[in-house]
Formats: C-alpha cells, sequence, structure tokens
C-alpha cells in the first residue's frame, strides 16, 4: 500500500470531475487530503468524497506547492494557465483537458511502461476518450497484426461535450416528441434523432481538432508514429457510451481465432460473441472495460479485421484512465 | 411524351410503397390505370392517387397480364412468390425487396446505360438505399480516382425497416423521457438514445446479409466486379436519412478540386461546403438528391478521399429510384 498522498482535483464540478472523484473513493486510492478546485463560477458548491462533504475552492487562488498530484479536467485553458505552475510547484499532473501539447499521452493498457523513465514531477495527458477506447483495444492485437492502417468512425456521445449537452438532447427530444417548434441552443442544430457529421470547428485541410488529436494520440499510445489512421467523429443523439466501427488493414491474413483470444486475455477488454453485440446504453454505461463485438474479416477479405467498439465515454474514457495513470505514478512516488 | 401505361404497385400500403405512388403523381408518370396491391392483411385499404382513391386489392388474384411494369415493394418473399408470374404474363418488374438473385440492380446515375441492352420484360432490382447513396455519390467519381477501396460505415434510420420500426423509436423514446420502464418489442433491445451494431442477423463469417448485399450491389453498379468494400451497417436512433461515412482508397493522389467540381456536376448529388455539413434531419428528409459533405483527404494522406452523405432512404434510396429506373425502361416500350 503506498503512502497517502495530498491531491487536487481542479474541474470538481464537472461530469468527468465528478467521476473522477467518485472513482478515487471506489478504488480506494490513497488519499491523504483531496482539494476540489473549479473557476471563480463552479467555487463554493461541495462535492461529497469519503463520506464528507468536500468544498470545491478557487483554483485562481490555490496553493500546488501542497498537493504532490492535480489531475486536471476543467478544459483546455485552466490546464494552460495553471498546470505548469503545478509543475514548478513540484506537483505532477495528469491532464485531461487535451489542451497541453507537451504533455505525454498514456493509456496503460497500451504504452503504461513509459512512466518507469519519467521524471518527476510528471506531465501526462489522459488522452481522448476515444484514443483511450483504441488503444485498449487495438494494444493487445499489435503482436499480433502487420497493421497498415486504422480506420474509425467514432460515433460519440453527447456527454462529451459535458453536462449542457446531456440537457440540451433531452430537452430537444422532449421538445419534438411533444410537437414544439424546435429552437437549438447548444448545439448550432437538431441533435435528436439526427447525426452531426462534425465535432467542433474544422480546419483548412477539412479536419476537426479532435480527429487529428486522435491520430497523433493514437500513434503515440501504440507506438507506431508511422501508422496510417483514417477517422470521422460524429455526433450521434446518445446521452452516454461513445462507439466506434473500426477497420484494420493488415499486410498479412488476420487469424481470428488469435484474435478472439488476445482480445480475451486482455484485462480491460470484454469481448461480445457474434450472435450478440454490445451497445452504449446496454453495456458500456458504468462499467470500467471497453466492449468488443463483431469481430470479423471484411467481406471477401481475411486481411481484414473489423471491429465494434463501445466505452463509457466519461468513466473509462476519461475519468477512470486518469486514475489508472495515477495508481503508476504513486509506485514511483514511494 | 411517353404512351399511358397499366401498372402495379405491390406493396402499395408500406412506407415505400405509398412514397412510389406519390413520386408517380409528382412526376407525372405516365400511368393508365393503376393497380394498387399488397398482402391479404393490407388489402380493402385505399391510397389516393391523382385525386383519386384507388382501392388496394390482394395481390394473390391478380392478373399481371393487365400490366405493362409492376414495381414490387412488399417484402422478399412476396417479390419471389409473384414477380417470376409476372413477368410470365408479360410484365417488366422493378423489384424493391433485394430478394429476387437475377434482378439486375441497377441507379440510373451509376449503371444506367445497361437498360439499352435489355430485353423486355425485363427484371431490374432497384437496390438497398445504402448501394443508391453511394453508387449517386461514387461514380462521378469513377473516371477521376483509381479506386482501391471504399470503405463504408452505414447509418441506417429506422424507417429502414417499416413503419412498425418508426412507431418503435417513438414509443420507447417517451417511455424513456417519461422515466418509465422499458420494454422493447419491434427491435430486440433499446434504440432510443443508443446505437445497434447489427441489422439483420450475421451469418458464420459474422456478415449482415444487408452488409453482403451493399457490396455486391456497389460492386454491379460501380462496373468494379474487384473493389474491394468494407461495411459496417448499424441501427442509429434516426426517423429518416441514411447516412455514411465513407473513406476511398486511392492509388494516386487525390484532387479535391476535380473531385469538387465533378460532385457539382452531377444532376442527383448536392455538395455541401466544408464550413457547414449536411444532416439527415435537416437537409436529407424529402429531397431527391444525395448529400455530400466533409469533403476531404486522410489526415498525413493525399490518396484517400474522406466523405460524409446522407440521403432519404425511403425517397431517393428506394422509391424514387424505382421509379427513375421505370422512366428508363418506359423510353425502351415506346
Amino acid at each position: 500500500m503506498s503512502q497517502p498522498l495530498d491531491i487536487a482535483v481542479v474541474g470538481a464540478t464537472g461530469s468527468v470531475g465528478e467521476t473522477l472523484v467518485q472513482i478515487l473513493e471506489e478504488l480506494e486510492f490513497p488519499v491523504a487530503t483531496l482539494h476540489l478546485l473549479a473557476s471563480m463560477e463552479s467555487a463554493g458548491s461541495s462535492v461529497m468524497f469519503a463520506g464528507k462533504k468536500v468544498r470545491v475552492r478557487e483554483v485562481d487562488s490555490f496553493d500546488f506547492a501542497q498537493v504532490k498530484l492535480a489531475f486536471f479536467a476543467a478544459g483546455a485553458a485552466v490546464s494552460r494557465s495553471f498546470a505548469q505552475k503545478a509543475r514548478e510547484a513540484g506537483c505532477s499532473v495528469i491532464d485531461l483537458s487535451g489542451g497541453l501539447d507537451d504533455a505525454l499521452a498514456l493509456v496503460p493498457e497500451a504504452n503504461g511502461e513509459v512512466v518507469d523513465s519519467l521524471a518527476l514531477p510528471a506531465l501526462l495527458a489522459s488522452p481522448s476518450s476515444a484514443a483511450v477506447a483504441l488503444a485498449v483495444a487495438l494494444a493487445p492485437l499489435k503482436g499480433l497484426l502487420d497493421i497498415e492502417r486504422v480506420q474509425v468512425m467514432a460515433c460519440l456521445a453527447v456527454s462529451s461535450q459535458g453536462r449542457e449537452a446531456v440537457n440540451e438532447l433531452a430537452r430537444q427530444t422532449a421538445e419534438l416528441l411533444n410537437a414544439r417548434p424546435l429552437e437549438p441552443r447548444f448545439f448550432d442544430r437538431q441533435v435528436a434523432f439526427n447525426l452531426l457529421a462534425q465535432v467542433g470547428a474544422t480546419d483548412e485541410q477539412g479536419h476537426a481538432a479532435l480527429e487529428r488529436r486522435l491520430v497523433s494520440e493514437l500513434r503515440v499510445l501504440l507506438g507506431l508514429p508511422e501508422l496510417k489512421i483514417s477517422v470521422s467523429c460524429v455526433q450521434v443523439p446518445v446521452f452516454f457510451g461513445d462507439s466506434f466501427s473500426v477497420a484494420v488493414q493488415s499486410r498479412q491474413s488476420v487469424d481470428l481465432q488469435s484474435v478472439n483470444q488476445a482480445l480475451d486475455a486482455a484485462a480491460s477488454v470484454e469481448r461480445v460473441e457474434n450472435d450478440d453485440y454490445p451497445t452504449p446504453v446496454g453495456d458500456a454505461v458504468g462499467q470500467d472495460v471497453v466492449y468488443v463485438g463483431r469481430v470479423r474479416h471484411g467481406v471477401d477479405e481475411d486481411q481484414q479485421l473489423n471491429l465494434w467498439l463501445t466505452t463509457d465515454n466519461v468513466r473509462k474514457g476519461a475519468a477512470l484512465n486518469a486514475v489508472q495513470l495515477a495508481q503508476l505514478l504513486i509506485k514511483k512516488m514511494a
């Protein structure tokens, strides 16, 4: 058992931050004092931890020298303002915002061994939830396949954009079912009973920032810097649980039996046999694994491996992965 | 103007059949007498055509020698029972069921020229709505790209499974919003706010019949019998409008400007610029074209072309395509 540690969670009132605090408690993470921090608007509320109400304070006035480890789950701007300050005060940072270019993307099941060679205080990034899901599912297959290309369609739940987006899907759906005129608020158009083919603004080449981020994170996580990755991110009218249609192109014939064995042996993967398939609502939500189903070749093509993944984007895709990174870090601190 | 023709529509009370009858009227298709047919359960009702109520009669007792052209939109079993009989009576058949293996898959915008060499009475298949959408969008690009592979994720609206599926999505959504327990009926599980990774049963290799059908139809429609096509069909909680995330792998660098020009020149394609994107609800529903957006290369890869398509699955994907085939056929009959 590691020594209890003083810890800060920045963005403790957001959906990822709140889930993160829950998971620290569930996994009995060795916390001495837990400091919950947020921007001015959210400070003053309180969050339950280990049977006690913990007051959320302003991040601006917090002295990071008080803690050895800080999670940043309050968005890119907050990470950019305070993460460097925290590290200078001797605090290791696990960033969930995607806003720190120099943070090393880490998923324990994929490239966890990198932690061994890190100096403290460390700066780690828990990657986009899409990259976490794909890394967890593909890392066990790396040795089996001579991967030429990975093709991904990511179907993202609205919760990946926070609580406001969740409320907006519910509100839009209710308006439509009651035949009331729809006035989109959080999204710029109807998301209920619709698909939005673009998540966030696109650059001059037509790629969304999240799509580019997923490509670069996945290359790092799989240790394949030259890997060809094609990705489209789509916003779907699902509250929780991201899903992914994945085609892996291998340079050799894919042995499905070995693939299934490798997936079954992976602790963070739950494989579903081909007479069934996993769904975000029915399987993924609230769970700690990535569900993998529809394992099959391409039609007329045994060098292709097709998969369907679904996982809890807030929990496994973000909060749990960050806590798993913290578990690796505290071993170094001991 | 062609001579008016006696025509039968089998499955006139289904959503595709009903739309088909509407389109015959909208396009002022030269109809002399319109015979509306259905299975025993649906016979007896009536459908409006050209300002008159037309009674729907039983297909079992219909003499197909009365008509020169019959649309079959009542499912595979009905087509298998009556289409051959109709042809033997001298009637050309346009099948929308996918149930006739010897019917030639046709999309006017892709392989319409094949009609010239057909003998009458003809047996044509209006392909799956996914194949129609893909053929309409890809045919204009065939000459521009040296296509090695087409990768498709098809996000199918519930209406592709008929009216009962549409009602079930509405019912499930209302139950969930009212916090009542959900008892799935038409689908075997929750489809509201969820994604179902499989449409129909899968075979031993893990492919759904619709996925295999799409592959073989698209090869015929594009005239590329060896084309590598990877496809996953997913049921999404959208009422009307199928959407497709498509990646085309070319053996040469793709010139996006020429692609955009070719798409703009195609009459049945509506291209949406990259500062926006088309959606099923906002664009496709009720329209006669395939919307194409998010035209872009792959990340770090100019031999890849990415597209997002959306189209009205009942109208453009089925009923309208069948009527367009009929328009080609009547020219031969004149």
